[in-house]
């Protein structure tokens, strides 16, 4: 992670994509979303997604194997270059998570963050709490899923 | 599901509970959050958490399985009695979902949900829409997790 003296309204980054494959859809769904337009091609056709979709849950889970993935790379190159990554504190929770669109079987889904709001930590000095806001974008260019997240950054300055 | 008109403020109902063991956490955490403190003891004993702790998308996950198998058992009672059950409609998404405290390796987590708002939906009249606050708390009686979600379910006098 980059430090929070490193960031900027605006900072955009893409996350990574991740597609959605029917049979995924299912193996999450039968352990934490068991709705018939989560586990059958038949059912969803019936129901008012009108085919099978992935769980919203399912969409959170992906996103955040995502940015995991996009931070261990980020540390790898920081580290190849000699510099330290900032710490990331744990996160507090989220606002406004939003499923816009159904994510259908076969979607592939690119998720990009954007840092919305920068601010020191008023009762913590070596913390930068960054806003953000992460939004997922199917193949049609649909917006399907959008998140907004706190999180506590290291400040170079600490 | 009960029908809109047959809710009131104030409704609160034991949704279930669910105990994360460190086999389950860290089998959510390959897949979806590989982060060092949800997949090995020894990792997590010296990061901030202080022990292995489940990813907060695996609270979610494990709360909505939950929220599926309680609607279920609600619908079946209702068939039984010769009703029909309710209709809920696609959910639009949260609101403030916080991860209060960590949840550790054998944990047990109840949750509950409270009705904290209801009005007729403006644009569609066959609809409700019905605010609720789902709560999580652990055997030690601690409040470990809140998501507020909006949800559209049907009137009976549609």
């Amino acid at each position: 992670m980059k430090f929070f003296d490193d960031m900027q309204i605006g900072d955009l980054r893409e996350i990574g994509k991740h597609q959605f494959t029917a049979e995924e859809i299912k193996r999450f769904a039968r352990s934490f979303d068991p709705q018939p337009f989560h586990l059958d091609e038949e059912e969803a056709r019936r129901s008012h997604f009108g085919a099978l979709c992935a769980s919203g849950w399912h969409t959170t889970a992906a996103c955040m194997r995502l940015i995991v993935d996009y931070h261990k790379g980020l540390a790898a190159e920081m580290i190849a270059r000699g510099e330290r990554p900032a710490k990331i504190g744990p996160s507090p929770g989220f606002k406004n998570l939003k499923w816009r669109k159904p994510i259908y079987a076969g979607d592939t889904v690119t998720f990009a963050s954007e840092v919305i709001e920068l601010r020191p930590s008023a009762s913590r000095p070596q913390w930068g709490v960054v806003r953000m806001l992460t939004q997922g974008t199917n193949q049609k260019g649909e917006r399907v899923y959008e998140i907004e997240n706190i999180a506590f950054i290291e400040r170079r300055t600490a």
